[in-house]
Formats: C-alpha cells, structure tokens, sequence
C-alpha cells in the first residue's frame, strides 16, 4: 500500500476528537477507500493536559499551534474556529507551506475563503471544507462537483440545526423561544451565548459559502441579510400551522440579472415541502439547477460524528488525489456579485404584531398596509396574549417587499404595538 | 484556458440527446467550472439519418459505434444500454484503448462492472456512472466519497422513478395498478415492456451498485432478491394509510456478520419517514453510516435532464482530473460477500390475502400462521373485492422472515386463496 496521508490536527475539542476516533475506529476501512492509510502525527489545541478521551501520547503534541505549519504533514486540519486568529493564522502558514488545509470552520471561509483558496491555488494544495456547512451532509461536493453541470437558479436549506431543534421543540410542545432556549443550552444543543445560531449568523457564514460554489461568485458575507428567530412566539408557529405551514430558518441564496440576493430568516415553509418535515438538529440543502431540477441534501448538520465525518470525507479524497479549486473554479475567475436589493423580490408574508387591546388598533394597522399597498390575503386577531396583549398575524397577497417595508415602516414607533413584529417570507 | 476535453457519445437518445443540451446551454459555466471546455467532437447511434433535435453536423459520425472507442477523444460517453451487446463491446474497446469511460447504464455495470473497473485502473482511465444510479442525484458521489469516512450499515431507498410514479398515482386516486400502468405507458413514464420496472430489475440493477460501494464488495446482482409491484391492489394502499404508511417499491442493501443481504420489495414506509414524502418519478436513497448517521439524496431520478446532468457532471470531474477507483477502492480490493440469507431477519410484515367469501378461510390462514409460528399484531377482513372476493390483511409482530414464508407456503394452493397473496415488509 502506498504511504500514508500524515495530518498535523490543530483544535481537539467535539471536531478534533471527533476526527481522532473516526481515523481510529474506522481506520482499516478508510485506508482500502483512500488507498493509503491517514495517521494523525502532530496534535495542538490550547491545554496539552486536558482528558480529551482519546490517548494523544501516539502523536507529537506542538505547542506553538501555528508551528502545526510546518510540521512534518502532509495536510492541516484547523478545528480551532473563529474567523480570525489562531485559525486564519494557521491556515494562512499552511497553505503557504505547501500544506493541504481541511477545515470545518466557516466563519473563517465565510471572511477569507477567497484569499485562503487563492493561496491554496499558488501552492498547488487542497483547501477543502465539507464540514463547515451543513456538518456530515456531503452538500459542498454536491454543489461543487454533483451539481456541476447545471445554472443553478437557487440554493437554499436550513442550515443551523441548533435553530431547528429549538423551532422544532416549539412545535412539538407549545412552547415559547426562550423558555426551549434554556432548555437547549442545558442539553448542550444551544451555546452559552447562542446569538451566533439564533440571529442567524451561523447560517449566514455558511450560505455565503454554498452561494459562492453555487453562482460561482466570490464568498460574499457582507452581503447576507440575516435574522433569526429570538422574536418568534409560540403563537406564530400556531398560526402558520392553522395555515398548512411550519416555521423554519431557511437561507436563501438566489442570482439573476439583478445580482445576488442572499438571506437568512425565518420562513413559513408550507406542509408539503421537503424541509417542513425536517425536525430537530437535522439540516437540508436544496439547490435548483436548469437540468436537474431540485435535488435535496439532508442529514445531520452538526455533532462530533457528523462533522468529523466530514473532515475525514476530505482527507480521503485528499489521498486519492481528487482535488482541486476550493470554490469550484480558480479563485481568480470568480465574480463580484452585486448585491441584489430585496425590495423588488415578490411573494407572500407572514406578519405578526402584538397589540394593545384597545379600540382603533386594528384601524391603525390596516390602513398601514393599505397606504403601504399590501393587500391582505387573511387576517387573525386572536385573544389575550400572557402579557395581556391582543394578536394579530397576517398573510398577504403576493408582492413587492418594498410595500411590507413601507407599512411596517409606518407602524414603527407606534404606541399600539408591543415589542417588535414578526415579518415571515412564505416558501411554497 | 487548457485544451478542451474531448468527448465522443455514443447513443443519442433520451440521454445522449440531453448531454448535447446541457453542453451546448451551460457551455460557458461548464468550462469555467471544469477548468477547460468540454466539446462532443464525435458521435454514434443507430439512425444517422433521425431528427434529434440538435444540431449534429458539428460533429464526426462515426457508422461503427464500436469503432468510437478509437476515436480522437479522451472520453467515451456511452448511452446505448442494455448489459451486454454493443454498449459492452464499446466499453471494453475504449478502456482498453486508454479512454476514460462515462456511461449512464446500470445493466451493464451490475452485471460488467468488476471487469471494466479493473480494465480502468489497467490503463488509468476513468469509469464514471453517477447517471447510472438515481439519476440526477449525485448519489453515487455521495457513498464513493462523502460518506466514505463511514462503515455503512445499510443503504436504501427509491430506486426506480417509473415504480414510484405508479404507486403515488395509485395512492393518490385509489385506482388500481394495471389501470395506472396504462396511463403512464401512454404518458411516457413506463416502457411498453414495463417487466425491468415493474418486477424490480432495475432497481436491482441500481441497488448491486450501491452495495458495492457501501460494503466495498464487488457488484452482486445475482444476489439481489427482487419483486415489484405488479400484483399489488389500490386496497393495500389503502389498509397501509390507515395503518399510517405508504407503499414505496425500496431497495434495501445491508452488510454484517451474516453477509451482504440485497433486496427490492414493496414496503409500507411509516408516514413519518423521509421515504414516505417522495412521490411522483422523484428518487431518494439513504445511506447509514457509523458516525454521519442517517444521510439522505433526493432528486430526479430520470429523465433527459437531469441524467445528462449527472452524465456531464462526470466529463467535469474527468476534465478537472478529479478521479479515481470507480467503486471506491481497487477493483482486487473488492470482496466477494456471501449472500445472507432474509429467513433470520426480523421484522414486522403485511400480508394481504384475496379469499374466498365463505365460512372457514379466515380459520385456515389463521391456522397457517399459528402453526408456523407468525404472531398476529392486527387483522383487517373486509367486504368484497370487485370480483367477489374478500380481502384479509395481516400485520405480524415482529418476528423472523422464515416462519412468514413457512406461514405463505402452508397456505400455497389453497382453494380458499384467489392470485398471490402480497407480502409486503414495514420499514419504520
Ligand atoms: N461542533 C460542531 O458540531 C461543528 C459543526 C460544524 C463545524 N464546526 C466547526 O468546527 C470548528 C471546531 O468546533 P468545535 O465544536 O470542535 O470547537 P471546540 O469544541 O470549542 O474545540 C476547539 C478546539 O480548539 C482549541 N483552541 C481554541 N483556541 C485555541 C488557540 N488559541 N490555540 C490553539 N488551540 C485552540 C481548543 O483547545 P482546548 O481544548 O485545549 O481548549 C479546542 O481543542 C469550528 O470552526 C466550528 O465552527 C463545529
Ligand atoms: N432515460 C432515462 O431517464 C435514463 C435514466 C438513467 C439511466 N439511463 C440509461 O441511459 C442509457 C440510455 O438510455 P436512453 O433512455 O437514452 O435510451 P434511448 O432513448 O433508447 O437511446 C438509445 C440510443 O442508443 C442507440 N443505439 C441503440 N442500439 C444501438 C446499436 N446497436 N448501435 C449503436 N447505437 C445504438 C439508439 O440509436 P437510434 O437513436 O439511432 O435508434 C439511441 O440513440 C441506458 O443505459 C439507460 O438505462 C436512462
């Protein structure tokens, strides 16, 4: 058997473990399908005493993380994460050592994936990150490589599984976000400070990526409208199922003549789409091509084996030899995409205000729609909330954005609404 | 940019038909994404003189398709079909040849596919067949390197669009499978001689395929037990919904201690599983793997579309030289499994019995289940079939294959039994 693939691994915390026990457990099987084994050599993470369940006395453990560079390796797995830092710093030197790159951290891909894979290009290593969107779902190789003979008119899925088991457990119990908030962060589902998931940031860093393999623009994460689901009660996911819909976080990434519209929020996806049946921390891509038509992607989106899995996936194709341009085409030949403005994008929504329950409210709103020129599909106005506040969601017709903008614009500051509306896009 | 890559197709089809489309529109973004154009320079069918719809006369025709395996290209692209005669003939020619190989064509790979991968690796050539299986879906993609950090359990899935396309018709109007038949014969969905589709040999054809590269064993396709739907009624697909299933024509392959096991069967799929919400010719295959867990492709699984889709997204990673062993390790890596018998498997069943309207039936085929050891968990009798006859239907406990079949074999020829009893398995 050919040599074998010797990593340098820097980060051993849920990824880095995790990949140290796929590469241990699995290890005949994975060295008949790369054709070669892959042994970790060197090791570096913060706290060299720390119990990591894994005996790490085999490798050499390396202090300095960025010396991981130059270790003797043949690749780099960078499961530090953080956009910037001690990842950047590594991948940065690996690469220009001539040193394939595996990483699972799309906040940094999401920041410098353009500079990373031209860096990647000029030394003729991989630089490979099937783990940084959507976990063990091999949906990097599908845009990249599956879907690559198609113009693809869309992609979008959920893509945080933190935000979907919290939506999920909504459904199923009633109950309200914070409330499943808690309850996620003490089961480990949710992080100490969740604002990275629940506002949609996560899921933003990775559908600038998907957007960049898919339209073949450079990763634009500046771009990305994202919002997530902190405002969301369980009053709206009543609602939207009263109407055949459940409540998701879906990102969406769309190119036309107008440019590129990239989104994250959440979304009322009617009953008998693919990705209402998604429940829990499960993620789903799907991306529409003019050939193949839709093609669905789903499996678990995150976790220690998910992700490990698929940093290992790229090890494997790294020894069979099966690389090239990260972002699908030489980083040089990527576009800039200008970003298209929401305002003119059609369809239907979801708003929801709670209320004062007074006189002259429903009034208020109404007309605020009507001079906004938002034509109303249904409206419910619904019994006392638990702060003793009034209901009201609508759907609309289908429309401009623009027009949903202009009336909620009109009804900000009003001293009939309490706290803040929720605005939904319907996905039919 | 580089030199183009150089294809000569042969059979212009359905699919080769569709390659040519896909080429010609996505031309500009297939090269970019490919790194160099791909140009059809030479082609072949039976017909020179057919109207195709495309604009042949770019190209060099060549009379003797076998003879394209020498042409001046660097891929063969087969579309004939059929397992043996000229598409085989061609393959060979052509790897033998030292040209790269992509073909769309199961029957050939199910029953050839150990020889031509072992001639590919012979010369350094490629074997490429996304499109063989599933169509659109890069499933093949999917196993042979995402999921390849993975010991795989168990693949299965919907494997056969024109099966799937009956059976939710079927569902959907409560007709019955020879009158669906008809519609989707005239329709185009269903060949005038349905046998490969509707006995499950297609689905085999596609399920040995992903066996092998799940299990890493050699293609088994004389191992797959395969049936299909042809004597199934529209009042099992009824007693299913009010059991909370539907029926899907699956392919399932799992490997263990006991050896590969492979089968095609009509199943009652719970309505809670991702299996259950594909409808219409749409395919799906899950994959199990030890620490990705439970991964799922969905798309269109055939068509002009999206099988040249799939076809063009192998010229695109032989353009990019991103290819390898073409199922997963060296064609002498691959091991011979033995087949493992079904009678030890558990598992829940439903059996469905056309009897006669008179006293004493249901006695007898309760007997035959007592006496072979079948546990009853639910028993349906109800009012008479369109010819009189009444229907039974059984759901046992969980329990061993071995003793339905013994069950099913003390009840063959029975007068009281009018056609075949359907036994179809529960997958939960
Ligand atoms: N967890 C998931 O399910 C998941 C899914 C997809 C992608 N990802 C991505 O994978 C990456 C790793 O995530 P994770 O969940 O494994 O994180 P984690 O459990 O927090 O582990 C981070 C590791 O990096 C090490 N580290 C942190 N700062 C360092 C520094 N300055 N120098 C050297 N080492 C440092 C830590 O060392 P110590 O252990 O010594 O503290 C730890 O071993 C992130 O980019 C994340 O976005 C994670
Ligand atoms: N159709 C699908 O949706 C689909 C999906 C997945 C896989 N596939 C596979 O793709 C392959 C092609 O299917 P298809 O649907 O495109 O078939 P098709 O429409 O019947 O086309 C077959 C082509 O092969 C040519 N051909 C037949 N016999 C030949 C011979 N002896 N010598 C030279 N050329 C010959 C025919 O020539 P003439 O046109 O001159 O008669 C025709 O162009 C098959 O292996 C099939 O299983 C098809």
């Amino acid at each position: 058997m050919a040599q074998a693939l010797r990593v340098a691994l820097a980060g051993l915390g849920t990824v880095g473990g995790g990949v140290i026990r796929v590469l241990d457990e699995n290890r005949e099987l994975i060295a008949r399908r790369a054709g070669r084994p892959i042994e970790v050599v060197a090791v570096s993470a913060r706290d060299r005493s720390k119990d990591r369940g894994v005996d790490l006395s085999r490798f050499a453990w390396v202090d300095d993380t960025a010396a991981l560079a130059e270790a003797d390796a043949d690749v780099v797995v960078e499961l530090i994460g953080g956009a910037d830092g001690p990842a950047l710093t590594l991948a940065r030197r690996a690469l220009s050592a001539g040193r394939h790159v595996v990483t699972a951290n799309k906040a940094m891909l999401a920041h410098h994936g353009l500079e990373l894979a031209a860096a990647a290009e000029a030394s003729g290593a991989a630089l490979k990150f099937e783990a940084a969107v959507a976990g063990g779902i091999p949906v990097i190789k599908g845009l990249r490589e599956g879907a690559a003979a198609n113009a693809i008119a869309r992609v979008y899925g959920i893509l945080n599984g933190t935000c979907n088991f919290i939506l999920s457990k909504m459904e199923a119990e009633g109950r309200d976000f914070a409330d499943v908030l808690a309850e996620a962060q003490a089961l480990g589902y949710a992080e100490a400070d969740p604002s990275f998931d629940i506002d949609g940031v996560d899921a933003a860093h990775k559908l600038s990526i998907l957007a960049s393999l898919a339209f073949g623009t450079a990763p634009a994460f500046a771009q990305v409208a994202a919002s997530g689901i902190r405002h969301l009660l369980a009053a709206d996911i009543a609602e939207a199922a009263a109407l055949g819909y459940r409540v998701r976080l879906v990102g969406v990434a769309e190119a036309d003549g107008a440019g590129l519209f990239q989104r994250v929020h959440a979304h009322l996806v009617r009953f008998d789409h693919p990705l209402a049946h998604v429940t829990g921390a499960t993620n789903a891509v799907v991306a529409e091509g003019n050939f193949v038509g839709r093609l669905l992607f789903q499996g678990a989106g995150a976790g220690e084996g998910p992700t490990a899995s698929a940093v290992v996936a790229d090890l494997i194709d790294i020894a069979r030899g099966e690389f090239g341009p990260p972002f699908a085409m030489p980083a040089a030949a990527l576009t800039e995409a200008a970003a298209a403005p929401s305002g003119e994008r059609r369809g239907r929504a979801y708003l929801r205000f709670a209320v004062a329950d007074r006189v002259g409210v429903l009034a208020e709103i109404a007309a605020a729609m009507r001079d906004a020129g938002v034509s109303i599909e249904s409206l419910i106005q619904r019994g006392a909330l638990a702060d003793g506040s009034v209901l009201v969601a609508i759907v609309t017709h289908e429309g401009p954005e623009r027009c949903v903008a202009a009336a909620l614009e009109r009804l900000r500051g009003s001293q009939s609404l309490h706290g803040e509306p929720m605005w939904m896009h319907l996905l039919d």
